[in-house]
């Protein structure tokens, strides 16, 4: 089931860029492991980064019970999280024509804090594999303390969209004349060899998730 | 001049992660080139990706006139614009103590639309160069027709903060004893070789600033 087009989602120019098919947008969210969550506090828009994870048509994120931006969140107000994927650099022969490759949901709604317990482990297991996929399974998992001491929000997939700029630059045919370059950089997030902690049992070697770590992609 | 902390960038919690200096502020709004910037349309929040530029302790963001998130922001309403790098991940020994090393800036304020059109001129090759350090020198200049066509806003960057997260995980003390590794997996932005668009003077070669792309790191 793909998503509907509301007010808010419907692009208003460029409406190529527009996608709101399940799989464009859950592919990003997946690909993605830092949103930056919005919402209003005092009147005023907040914009705070944050890991976030995925159990089927469900967004979760979390932090500390006593963090105020999620407790602003939970109380029932509308929030818009939002995840880009920086993927290239567009150099045009003219300034006004440079452009970004990119890939980015944006997705609104009314989040709710979870207070059923099991859901609540569910989730920060799942935001943990959403950031390092197979990492759970490995780790001690929390207890009913730190359970508490967790905020953990749903945020439904229902009003999202997705927007995707692919390609060169988009040039004025006189442009083309210049002895300028013109293309693209692209872009890749790059993760180094893992550097251990030195704590605990050093003869612990690094997991394979750690060693090759890198992003889903479809 | 170091800012000022007021209620909306003081950090409740975790103070020690929280930077109000100016060197640490701008260095980190220069390495990034994607901030999230966030409004109150109809009452609910929108955040939205875009490129920006700085000149001095103005931050600027553009678009095309018709924007509607950048018409709403130049209404004279509260803005928060944010900036994330996303440094590393964390992986303790708990899943509970999982975190990312990151360095983040949010700015508020209030945005301006930018009526003259010098300034509007430079803000547009400041962003140029802010996501392509040297590119506006090689490029063809705005029209008095592409400067009509994009709106710039101003963003006074005062009232803004840097969060900071680095170095290893958290530990339980008892978690130590675990067979779990621990440690950080570092994260980078890799820039690939630029691909020329074919179109034009194929012979032009690409510039240096696109075949050794690298953001200013200070």
């Amino acid at each position: 089931m793909d998503l509907a087009v509301t007010d808010r989602t419907r692009l208003r120019r460029k409406k190529e860029r527009g996608h709101f098919d399940w799989a464009t947008v859950s592919a990003i969210l997946d690909e993605g492991f830092v949103c930056h969550l919005g919402f209003v506090d005092d009147g005023g828009p907040v914009v705070i980064p944050t890991a976030y994870g995925r159990i089927d048509r469900d967004l979760y994120v979390h932090g500390a019970s006593a963090n105020h931006a999620l407790r602003t969140t939970a109380s029932g107000m509308e929030a818009c999280v939002t995840v880009t994927l920086a993927d290239g650099i567009v150099l045009a022969r003219s300034a006004f024509h440079h452009s970004m490759n990119y890939r980015s949901v944006v997705l609104f709604g009314r989040a709710t804090k979870v207070e059923d317990v099991d859901e609540k482990r569910r989730a920060m297991l799942a935001i943990v594999d959403h950031v390092v996929p197979g990492r759970s399974t490995d780790t001690r998992g929390p207890t009913e303390e730190e359970l508490r001491a967790t905020l953990v929000l749903r945020l439904p997939i229902v009003e999202a969209s997705a927007k995707v700029r692919t390609g060169g630059p988009i040039e004025e045919p006189e442009d083309l004349s210049l002895p300028i370059w013109g293309g693209e950089i692209p872009l890749t997030l790059n993760a180094g060899q893992p550097v251990a902690d030195g704590q605990g049992d050093t003869r612990v070697p690094a997991p394979a998730y750690a060693a090759a770590y890198r992003r889903p992609v479809r």
